[in-house]
């Protein structure tokens, strides 16, 4: 490792910060294909920073709790800084907290190519998730900087902060996120005053918004988190781009009563109710072919008191897909069906729709460049869409955005099992620099 | 008042505490049948006595908090020792909180008639559970002292302690509750510290116990929960026995995953097991005629997150019937459909009987008793279930039970909303007095 660093950090003052250029036209085709990043050193990295947030006493395979602006956030941060500082830049925290990183090209009237990810974690989290992506950034522009190879775009290293609580980092960044935001308390922790523990500037959060159209392009490199590439054996899935959500509350009101004693003719039992739309749900999702998937993930009964009829229920629903038309659709049917429920329950149901996430489609061009790398490499691909949100569906107003994704097993995320082997990792970070390469091509 | 309690001291030193007999057949029939409580006092004594656990500020509607052994509660059981007093008894506090006080007959070779109800309430409860038994015990004693009234068997006064929180004084008299329960805490309070709170001794909870078949008769008055009466304008029920109830846990385990990646197919969806089991329970339980209920009224899902496929749900089930055979044929047929429900859910579920709770049948002669009283005074009467436990159900192997009651509007109780008209309390108030009466003369 250390040598390691001693090397790139040379590197990055001559490539980098130096601001050398590399003679235009003295690569080859077939050496800029032949260029790959240190597999060993990525692993490493993404074993170094499992440290940050990992249970005292325990091990890689018990994962990590790194929620956003808690102290392994920061401390896995402080981490990513000083890679980056080896890899030969000079990261810079904006207003949102992000870390960004700028390597110079040959070219100063070309827009950058934007390539990262985030290093937070849900609570009691896996290893791979942001980080993957993260380290193999960091690596891509170590790799280039190791082998003095000068682009013409300026290359932009992204780490924006506290994606899984909100893409705060990156949604300021796309100027998305509204500054009352920053008053909510997640993990107990609230954001304005997390923002201002990582270095930022919540006050100005206006400070860290990317002008519209002023990236070449964002390319970011994940764990694929629906088990469907590892259940294909496919390397690689060029990702069609990251779905459409709607976020809907539905409250139940029925009637609290003794339930020794009430009759069940006379019941307004909202539990009843929330079971029956719950079903519902289930049938108007799976009702016909398709990628589209939904979730009633947080359910409250009250009074929750087992002899009393439950009273009201509360719970989340959010659907997914692609087509945010087909997404409106299902709404639509599951709130008809609700109407049918609360006849035959003696409740009130009142669904609500409290958010409407567009989809980020991918650019088709950038499509293309992560087939041609992967198929560079000799690496399988498919086509997926990402059900997750990632940090790119902030970005779509900054640059066409592209996605990489390694299999994960049996899709296992936000869960300390994540799992991705370390060739997948190498392929993935791989796929990452060739793309870069064929971007910085155009 | 002033007057009330001066005339009724006054006759309980007279007729209770110092003994004096009433002369033997010096009561011709008809004078038994026209005495009544004086219905005014017990509605004064059930008003002021809403003032403890009423919030500040609040009035009679708001309802009370006077859960067991709360400051409230232990107000309240101060003014009802009061009441015993002023009614010419001296109560005593037994082992496990329990307000007893007995007055004497004529015949000591006599059962002592057992006649009360309890005090405390569940949190945000009514104004009547529990109350109008009390206040009405309290009134016939002091109805029958004020009237220098000598009965032959001794009359008993008991004011149980903690019901709402598991019929923990009903369950130490009748020697059904187990030491180790008192270390349990609900609303805050360990049971342990909470019966010392109200003067018991929880070291010795034996001494609580009485002796088997040790008393005549256990009555009790109560508002009836289920509405049946006021919804067929009956004043009177007579209480066939109280339900046996089999408490069930079940736990479904599915896997928790990203619910935007993880495709429907591939879900291990606990919370839509639970919600195709609270249907199948409902099912099972309305298939026959029959005044069978059941429950799910406590349910926590894990990890209880928006975007996270539910991984583990707990629920409570309660089912209740006078017949205890049927309330196992229903678990059972549940039990069935769980199976196939974990086979299309692709979950485990698992039920687990936690308690078996037997029926409290009331005594066939005493149902007579309770009858005859109710139609000397003129009263419609009709014959149900109590499908809410009451003290009775510990009491069983004391005495044979009985219960009245009177309705309550719309059947709601354990609620702020809790209502029974004047009229009916002082009708069964009188009920309870005249089913006394009939009893003595055995």
């Amino acid at each position: 490792m250390k040598q390691f660093h001693r090397r790139s950090v040379l590197s990055g003052l001559l490539a980098g910060s130096a601001g050398l250029a590399w003679p235009c036209g003295g690569i080859a085709a077939d050496l800029d294909a032949a260029l790959r990043v240190d597999a060993g050193r990525l692993r490493q990295n993404i074993e170094d920073f499992s440290m940050f947030g990992r249970k005292p006493g325990g091990s890689f395979a018990d994962g990590v709790s790194r929620f956003a602006y808690s102290d392994a956030d920061i401390a896995g941060r402080k981490f990513a800084m000083n890679l980056l500082h080896a890899a030969g830049a000079e990261p810079r925290i904006d207003a949102a907290g992000n870390i960004l990183a700028r390597r110079e090209g040959s070219r100063p009237d070309l827009k950058p190519i934007m390539i990262g990810s985030h290093i937070d974690s849900v609570p009691d989290g896996g290893n791979f998730d942001g980080v993957l992506g993260s380290m193999s950034a960091i690596e891509v522009l170590r790799t280039l900087n190791e082998n003095r190879f000068k682009l013409r775009h300026p290359l932009e290293i992204a780490l924006w902060s506290n994606e899984e609580g909100g893409l705060i980092g990156s949604g300021a960044a796309g100027g998305v996120v509204k500054p009352e935001i920053l008053g909510v308390t997640l993990n107990g922790i609230r954001r304005i005053d997390g923002v201002r523990r990582i270095g930022g500037d919540p006050d100005h959060l206006v400070a860290a918004h990317l002008e519209p159209n002023s990236r070449a392009a964002y390319v970011e490199l994940h764990i694929e988190q629906s088990g469907r590439l590892e259940k294909t054996g496919t390397a690689i899935a060029i990702v069609d781009g990251i779905v459409a959500i709607d976020e809907y509350e539905v409250e139940i009101i029925g009637f609290a009563n003794h339930a020794g004693t009430t009759p069940m003719a006379d019941r307004h039992n909202a539990l009843l109710a929330a079971a029956k739309l719950i079903e519902a749900v289930q049938e108007e999702i799976t009702r016909e072919p398709g990628w589209q998937v939904g979730n009633v993930g947080h359910l409250e009964v009250y009074p929750n008191v087992r002899n009393i009829v439950p009273g009201r229920v509360f719970h989340t629903l959010e659907l997914r897909d692609l087509d945010a038309a087909k997404v409106k659709m299902i709404g639509d049917r599951i709130i008809a069906r609700s109407k049918t429920i609360a006849t035959d329950t003696g409740t009130e149901i009142h669904i609500k729709l409290v958010e409407r996430e567009p989809a980020a489609i991918s650019s088709p061009a950038l499509q293309q460049k992560i087939a041609d790398a992967a198929k560079s490499i000799g690496l399988a691909t498919m086509h997926l869409p990402s059900g997750a949100t990632h940090d790119g569906t902030m970005l779509t107003s900054i640059a066409p955005i592209g996605m990489i994704f390694v299999p994960s097993v049996a899709g296992i995320s936000h869960s300390p099992k994540e799992l991705t082997s370390w060739t997948d990792c190498a392929n993935g970070a791989n796929v990452l620099l060739q793309t870069v390469l064929r971007l910085d091509r155009d």
